[in-house]
């Protein structure tokens, strides 16, 4: 297969985890005999640094004329703190999921037995955790009209989602749940947003086209609580973009180690593949990062192009380094590899 | 001294639960001479089912002519469910809130030595965790406008913040801070939300007449995560209404149980304490609900006139009775009290 893949290293640890991706997805087209073409461009606070935009024309123009995204973070803590900066590297990841169409972000949750003891949580309450969340991508309150009164004294952000937006993505969250263990729930705020009951009636309203699935609800605050104290009651999770956001990230602890985490983004002409976890700024060029959430994306990259048996060699490829303990710090303090080290351990295998 | 105490026991295991605390409360009032009066209301589904409003006027009425508000809980599934459903019990406590301007949500998290067991978090990562949530309470998207377009295909909530409305619960945060261990954590979405930046940039102005207090910021995604990675790293932290709401919930898992959790709703002229947990409808009328967070939520009423001998009298006997293993089931399972003896037996020994 001939793949066009657009790399977008980003900020902070991006450049050194995506390069190693880059070379495992090189070692897959190596043993499958695909054909595998990468071409780079800058995006972030890398942008804004070297033309002045998070997200230049021709770094989109890229992304759309290529069949796949491998991302790697965004963010520097040099605009956090500053309120009244225009730009943002952030705004170049937002325009660029919006641009492409990127209506769904897929961040599968699951741990590995090696690794248990690593997590916060107690062994029995994680073990056998697997689920998958569907996070809305492009609506929402990230999307919808800002504004700040002419006198700085307020501020406003509106939160809109379309009966069309709920959809689309609900189906590909129903679809996910028939191939799994047959569990749908939406996570929602249904007894006190307007937003969240259109999500509630539009959901069960999908749901009949999929009998085969049970559909449950869960008000967020609720689902915070459930995440951590019984994971394993969820399959699928379907939920708006800033909700997505945070119990994601928390569900990220479960398996021990955010560096762990991939994600798909997903449109109809688009895809992008990257690491759940920041920039890390903290970490830069250290070769500390955990390249295995990056590595796993792009594992994501070859199922979505149904290279199944390649995706499969990949993650067989990462047990195998967690297994022989080849893993960066955050997993192995003792006797740690580096980011590059990881890559080539897992090149090298493959 | 004289209390005028109103009491709202509300829906599913509200009841039940109040009525401990107001055991509580009479036995404090005999041992240091104190004269509570307490005079009961409907909210919620239990005052819709009575007379059609959530919030009737009278309910608050006697609110704003009391001197503190004892609250059980609000909430019932056969409204949940129902997305078209004009009238919601949920609306009674917003109301409620607004009514009376508690504008800031108070909920403390800290651990049992002897319950450390219990929690989903391992011993260590909690050991010694003692954090207190400043939510804002009467602002933000659960009170913006709000509105379904006429063809039924799309909704909008709206989430505005003032600066005055930051200013007031982040003076009440810092203050709390200085009696502490002098840290605070903001809590935002700054790098997308336009009210997270003014946010930001008005706690920072704050800040200003605190120079003892070390403030910082973490993003709401990341703050989702380090609850649970890493609790202890938190003293004061202050948030918006709706990101108060999931990550109060979410740290409620620290302790073990969420029936441990009280809060204070706090205003210029009003003052509300009730559990941080919902309604429990499983529960209701078993007996089986933890009244200990309603008891707690009656100390910080205590507290909050000053009489804080006899909070501390009601802390130090809650902790007998964990001592003890005089616990609702949630806490013990082998030996299990009844909602109303625990209720008795702290009545007892104060
Ligand atoms: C960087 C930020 C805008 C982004 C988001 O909140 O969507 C990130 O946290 C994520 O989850 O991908
Ligand atoms: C019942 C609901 C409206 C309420 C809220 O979200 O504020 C509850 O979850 C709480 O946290 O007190």
């Amino acid at each position: 297969m001939k793949l066009h893949i657009a790399v977008l290293p980003g900020d902070g640890i991006g450049p050194e985890i995506t390069q190693q991706s880059v070379k495992v997805l090189k070692a897959v087209a190596d043993r499958f005999d695909h054909d595998f073409y990468f071409k780079n461009a800058v995006v972030g606070a890398a942008a804004i640094d070297s033309v002045g935009d998070p997200l230049p024309e021709a770094t989109l123009d890229l992304c759309k004329n290529s069949d796949a995204v491998l991302f790697g973070a965004i963010g520097h803590p040099k605009f956090d703190n500053n309120p009244d900066s225009k730009v943002r590297p952030e705004q170049g990841l937002l325009r660029l999921r919006k641009g492409l169409g990127l209506f769904a972000n897929i961040r599968p949750v699951n741990t590995y037995e090696k690794l248990l003891d690593k997590s916060p949580l107690k062994r029995d309450r994680i073990a056998g955790a697997d689920l998958i969340i569907y996070r809305e991508l492009t609506g929402g309150i990230y999307f919808g009209d800002k504004s700040t009164a002419e006198d700085g004294k307020s501020a406003t952000d509106t939160c809109t989602y379309s009966v069309e937006e709920i959809e689309r993505i609900a189906h590909l969250a129903f679809k996910a749940a028939q191939q799994r263990r047959k569990k749908l729930t939406l996570v929602d705020k249904a007894n006190v947003l307007e937003t969240s009951r259109l999500w509630r009636k539009t959901v069960k309203e999908v749901a009949r086209a999929y009998d085969d699935v049970e559909l449950d609800f869960l008000f967020v605050d609720n689902a915070a609580m459930q995440m951590i104290l019984n994971p394993t009651q969820f399959d699928v999770i379907l939920t708006e973009n800033m909700f997505g956001d945070i119990i994601s990230d928390e569900a990220s602890v479960i398996g021990g180690s955010i560096g762990l985490l991939a994600s798909a983004s997903v449109g109809e002409e688009s895809a992008m593949f990257e690491p759940i976890h920041g920039s890390y700024p903290q970490a830069t060029g250290k070769g500390i990062a955990n390249p295995v959430a990056s590595i796993l994306s792009a594992a994501m990259l070859l199922d979505h192009f149904n290279l199944t048996k390649e995706a499969e060699v990949v993650r067989k490829a990462v047990e195998i380094s967690i297994q022989m303990n080849v893993c960066t710090q955050d997993l192995n303090s003792d006797n740690h590899y580096s980011t590059a080290k990881v890559g080539d351990f897992l090149e090298g295998i493959i």
